[in-house]
Parts: C-alpha cells; structure tokens; sequence
C-alpha cells in the first residue's frame, strides 16, 4: 500500500474559492483519503510511523489539482521550432505535413514522451490527444505514469477512412481502461472541413456503440467557417448541432469563431470546449469568446494544442495567456478573473474530458492528481494572494511535486519515471530524420 | 584584470541574423575583447593556463546580448498580487495608490532588490526605472552589480512639482555614471496628463542644461487620448510634439493609441518607445501597433512594467507576449518575426534608453553584458532554430549564466551578489505593512 502525507501547505481544492485552506493532504492508494486542516491534524493520531510513508513538506508551497491539457498532439514536440512565423497554409503544405509523412510509430513514441517529460514537469497530470499511431502514445502514457485521454486522428475522405474507424475501434478495445485505469479512448473525427456529415455519421455510430465521446476541432479559423457555410448553408457549430454530434460527450477544440447563437447550442449541450490561447495567437486564428462563454456557463478546459503551434507545453502559462487575452479584447481588466482561469485549467478541463467525476478537484475520493507548486522565489514574493500569483506571475518551472494517481512523478523538479537524457536525445534523431530535406 | 571565457557555445550578436555562430565569447574588464568562431579558437594561442580566468562552458547553450527591460516600476514588485482584476481607477484609487502613501525609502530598496532578482535570473542586465526614493533604487543598482536607466517620477502639479525638479537635478548630479557607469539617469515626466505643457517646459529646459534625456508614459490608455484632446485639441504625441519635447532623446513608454500621423511622428522624431504588452493586456489598456513601427523602423524596445500590471518581471515571456499579441491582432502569422522580437528585447531597447553604444549587441569593445540559456531541457528540444526556441518556448527560469559589466552575476541559475532569502523576507515584511487596512 502506497502512503503520501502532504504537510503544512496552503492547499487549493478548486471545489471553491471559500475552500482554500492551510492544512494537510493524506493518500492512499492513489486516492485522496483525507484533507485536514492545520488544528485537525493535531487532534487526529495520525501514524506518522508507518514506515511506507512518504511525507512531502507543504511549506511555503501551494497544492493544486493536476492541471488538465485539455486538447493537444503531443509528438508534435519534434516540429517544435522547425517552421514559425509562417502563414498558415505554407506552414503546413511546406514544413508539417512533408514531416508528418515520414512519421513511424517510434517517432511518435519518443515526441510523446519528450511531450510528457515537459507537460509532468509543468504540473499537468492529464492530457487530451489526438494523433496518429495511437499504440505509441498509450505506450508512453502507461510507461511514463501520466493519465491520457487519447483520441486516434479520422480523416473522413481518402483511403484511410474507413481504415480510421477499424483502426479507432481496435484502439478502444485494446486501451480503454488501460494502464490502470488512466486510459480513456474517445474517438478522434479531426474536423468538420475533413469529416463529411456521412463520415461523422459513421464516427458517431461507433462512438455509441462503444460508449465513448468524441474528440473534434471545431470554428478554429475563419477559413473554415467560410467554407462550411458554403458548402453546407450553415457554419460549423449549427452544421454539427444539425446531424445530432452534440448528443453524446465531445470535446471540441478551439471554438474561436462563433455567434451568440453558436455559443448557447455549446452551452445547451454541455459540449467541452478546449480553449487553446496561445496556438490561436500564434497562427493568428483569432479571439475565442471566452468570457463570454464563462459567464454562461460553459464547459471550458485550457489546452496547449501542440509544440508546434504554441511552442511549449505550459498551461501556468497558458493560463496567463487565457485571462490577458480576454482582458485585452474586451478593454475589461475585470474579465475572466484569476480564479476562473485556474479552475478553467483544473476541473473545467476535466469536465470538458468527462473526466471529472475522477479528477478536476481535491476531493476525498478523488484520484491523487495534483501538483506541489514552490511559492518561494523572488518572482512569487511577496504573498497576497496564492491563486493571482499562480495566474498572473508563476512558471511551469515552479512546479516542485507532481503526484499522478498516487504516484509521484516528480520529485524536487525531477522527473521520477522518465529518462530525460534518453528521450531527448531520441527525440533530437527523430526530428533530424523527420525534417530532412531528402527522402 | 577579470577574464572569463564562454566556450563551445551558439552565439547571437543580434548584429545581424547571418552573425549567428558556434564559438567563443573572450572578455577582459568588463568588455568584449574577442569573439572566436570555433575554427578560429583552435590557431590563437589562448593562454588558457590563466589563474584568474573563469571558464564557462557552453556546450548545449546560447548566448545573447543582456534582455534590456526598457520600463518598470521595479519597486512594485512589493504589489504583486496584492489586487487584481479590478478595473483601473478602482485598482488605482483603492489599492495602489493608498499603500504607495506609506511607502518609505527601505521599503522602495527592498522592493527594488527583490525586482533586480527576479530579472536577473531571467536575463535582464539593465532596466529603465522611473519610481521614487530614487536614491535607493541607485543603491540597489550599485549593491547588485545591474545596470540602470533611473528617473525620478514627476508630477506637475501640487505642491511636490517644484520639488521633483530639485531632486531629479539632485539625483543626476549624484548619480549619472554612478556604480562604474552602470548608472545613468534621465528625468522622469510622469505623463502628459500629469505633468502640463508649462511643467514640461520646465523639465526640458532641466533636461537641456543636464545633458540628459527624458522617460514619459505615453498614450497608454484610450481614456488619456480623450483627456488630452479635449484639453488641448491635440492628441497625445502631437502635443507633445508641438511643445517641443521630442527635440532630445525620450524614452516613451506604451504608445498604444496611435494615428499613422503619430507613428510617424514618433519614428521621425527617432523616439524610443517602450512597448509593455503584459500590462497592456493585464489592465486592458489595448494593442499598441508594434508591427507597424517596425515596419516603420521605429525604435521599439521592450518592458515589463511594474509587478502590480504585469504581474512579473519575465522579458523573455514578454517577448513571446509581443510577437502573439501582433499576430492575432492583425490575424497575420507573420507578423512580428522572432528574430526582430529578440532584436527588440536587447538591441532595440538599448537603443531606446540611448545606451547602444555600450550594450544591447554582442561586439568587440562593447560592455560585457549578456546571457546564456540553457537549451538541453525538453520543453527547448528538440534543437531546431536556437532563436525561435529563445521566443517562442523558452522561460526566465531557463537562463544558466548573467554577466553585467563583465562580472557574473548568476552562476548556474543563483544570484552570486544578493541574499535572495534576505530580500524575500524584507520585502514580505514591507508588502505587510504597505498592505494593512490599518493606518
């Protein structure tokens, strides 16, 4: 039996803001067995002897829930750098897609695991995939100890497409569930301009039949909304709500562009969305209407989109980047406050993964999913108030302890189960293969 | 006589970005005395034998030119955190403003120590500072081993304006060229709506008989616009233009609302603008049009602000900051390249604080001012464009080494010349007090 005290430290549950208290984390077994507060603790005779005890020294440090990824393609780390400042369409015709052709499974091992190594050390706990050789990927979530929500990538014209679905349901069968319960499988339709209403058809029979979500980009750029409405007479989040996407859980990336009408069916069908600042700044895809969406209620998760568009792996400053980039847009210094923002990158992503009744909070019961952030240093001093800082101030490199289903995974900055030397220099020949000019 | 050698490394001079190179970095004094591309190193007979040289390897490393952060507060850092998400003059009237009543001069050394920390482990060498208690933030610049660019704030109007002339003369004559040159000062004109055109006759003719330059906010905020045109029918940076204030150097922090008449005024007029994105965003001040002053050839450096707007001090998160914040405003990928991002961050901002002749490039004669990043981390891998990774992944934390005026000032990550406990302990005590409701 595994046993991890957290002690003395100022501990942030995200159930809600009243609850933030100065007290102590116990586990056991990879779950949340008891939160105490500082007088709690002398009172209960707590076997501090027991000799498979590991205790962590909460001083001077904040304890968050994991912080959940909400929409990434983590091999993308092996293009991270290798074609920026592009327009779009030359970026992929000319740089991403050659590159992507080459990809073999071990590729997307090692960029998975070098995403990893970063997105553990960063305090994120849980990601949300979508990629191609998927038995890769789930390798490296069960080698490495993360939690994954894994979607295979469906192209819905082309020879692979019915390929696609096989392949997706192949991959649900063999990993659900898997690595002890921190695989989930969901099915990956990439998007509305490569999935045709027959094919998304298709993706959602086999979606119910397993009894799993959906994982799709949807309104990303204002190419796509173009398009769709000229094709189908109806922009993206009408054309899906029209053949019925929305009556099973999904996760939908993105949902830059949409109408006041739009944003009420995301709300009215509790649609996740995985809002992805950074990578809609980055490829100038535009604003998503975030605040506008939290104030009704939505479903929203923070995701990093992959290294290639982004180019880290950094929700701490992903977070950042969700709050001032609404602040800014609405000339409201008062939008999407710092609080809303953490739980954005905490249980709204769980709940936009279907996840949250395992994850998302710190709650007895809950998995041990969490991260220890270190508050003393010159950039989180002095103390006011530990979730502005977290928000406004902190680095994914002031993450001290992450813990991923009782297990921790790094230790004083450390990864605890990983090969970082190993997996970059895996990752390095990957890339060299991967972006030669020959071939 | 210092020596130090950094060798093996990928050296950007931001001279130009064919100048990139592996090799070495020689200084001697406080100065650049020879840059060796690796070839080189080998055929000159370098006494290597040298007691007093420090040797610093670079392999796995970059080196560039010492981040200049072209605007700050730096003793605000004592108001991290302390109130956010409130809108302007709430911000202002309820929270800074009252605790600022309080502040003494320990407490602006202790504020100041603690921002020179912080920025020296992300890579700032020199910032541009306009607060009060001036003398101690010039004792802070002298005890670190920074460099500084320091105005005493103005306000022209009540009874402390004849005063702030006094003691700007006072603390020129005191400290410009102080601690072995690494101080200069410029006077600080706080803003056009705090400081009227008679006021600011009065500054330049001060300025005029100093020899020196001026430090102003500038058409920060929407509202400042309005303010101004109503007063003098004249919009900010055509007003100040037709008093005559752009006839010597200023340094023009945000210049956010602007006409193409105004940016043109302001490349024209060769004033050297401090663009502060973080604190734009934060209090929702608004976009400046940073890609069309570069495209104009302005003079663009780049700041943090204060800790209060901002809420760090991280030059290198700036900077992916601006190149986002372009992008997605202008829904254009290519905007704001990565190159003239980091070109904004060192030589662009010296330019702007009228000290490119001593910094902001990596050449022969100039001051030894630099820093060198560590690359061989998995969010920075894998190794593709060394100054794509410096803008668009990498972090403060990430800086390995900083030298100032040829001596190093960080050493594998730690401050070598400052208690960072100490001054996280007097600047909490400070913040406690400046804070108390009480009083």
């Amino acid at each position: 039996m595994s046993r991890i005290l957290i002690q003395n430290a100022t501990i942030i549950p995200m159930t809600s803001k009243e609850d933030i208290f100065q007290g102590h984390i116990y586990i056991e077994d990879g779950k949340i067995v008891r939160l105490y507060n500082k007088r709690e603790r002398e009172e209960v005779s707590f076997p501090l002897e027991m000799t498979d005890l590991e205790i962590i020294d909460g001083q001077d440090k904040v304890v968050i829930p994991g912080l959940v990824n909400a929409h990434t393609h983590a091999a993308m780390t092996l293009f991270r750098g290798y074609a920026d400042d592009l327009p779009l369409m030359e970026w992929l015709n000319d740089a991403i897609w050659p590159a992507e052709k080459k990809l073999t499974d071990e590729h997307v091992y090692w960029g998975t695991m070098l995403a990893i190594a970063e997105m553990l050390k960063g305090g994120i706990t849980v990601f949300a995939d979508m990629y191609f050789f998927m038995d890769q990927v789930a390798k490296a979530v069960s080698d490495s100890g993360i939690r994954g929500h894994l979607s295979r990538g469906m192209i819905g014209f082309g020879p692979t497409s019915e390929k696609a679905l096989v392949e997706s349901e192949e991959f649900y069968r063999k990993w659900h569930e898997g690595a002890d319960g921190r695989i989930r499988v969901w099915l990956g339709p990439h998007a509305p301009y490569t999935c045709p209403p027959d094919y998304l058809q298709k993706v959602m029979a086999l979606a119910d039949r397993l009894g799993t979500g959906l994982h799709i980009h949807l309104a990303e750029t204002k190419k796509e909304v173009e398009d769709i409405q000229k094709e189908h007479g109806l922009r993206p989040i009408e054309l899906m709500n029209k053949i019925g996407l929305f009556e099973r859980p999904v996760l939908a990336a993105h949902c830059v562009h949409l109408t006041e009408e739009e944003e009420n069916i995301l709300v009215e069908k509790k649609v996740g969305i995985a809002h992805n600042p950074e990578s809609n700044m980055k490829l100038a895809s535009g604003i998503a209407p975030i605040e506008s969406l939290r104030q009704k209620k939505a479903i929203v998760g923070l995701g990093t989109d992959g290294a290639a568009s982004n180019n880290n792996l950094d929700l701490i400053e992903e977070m950042r980047q969700a709050t001032f980039l609404q602040k800014v847009n609405l000339l409201d210094p008062t939008a999407l406050p710092a609080y809303d923002t953490l739980a954005m990158a905490t249980i709204g992503g769980a709940k936009a993964l279907g996840w949250d009744h395992e994850i998302g909070t710190l709650e007895v019961g809950k998995k041990a999913d969490l991260a220890v952030i270190d508050m003393k240093q010159p950039h989180l001093y002095p103390v006011h108030d530990p979730v502005a800082h977290l928000v406004y101030s902190a680095k994914g490199s002031d993450v001290h302890t992450v813990i991923v289903d009782g297990k921790v995974l790094v230790r004083a900055g450390k990864l605890t189960t990983m090969n970082e030397e190993q997996i970059m220099t895996e990752a390095q020949k990957a890339a060299v293969v991967l972006t030669s000019k020959e071939g």
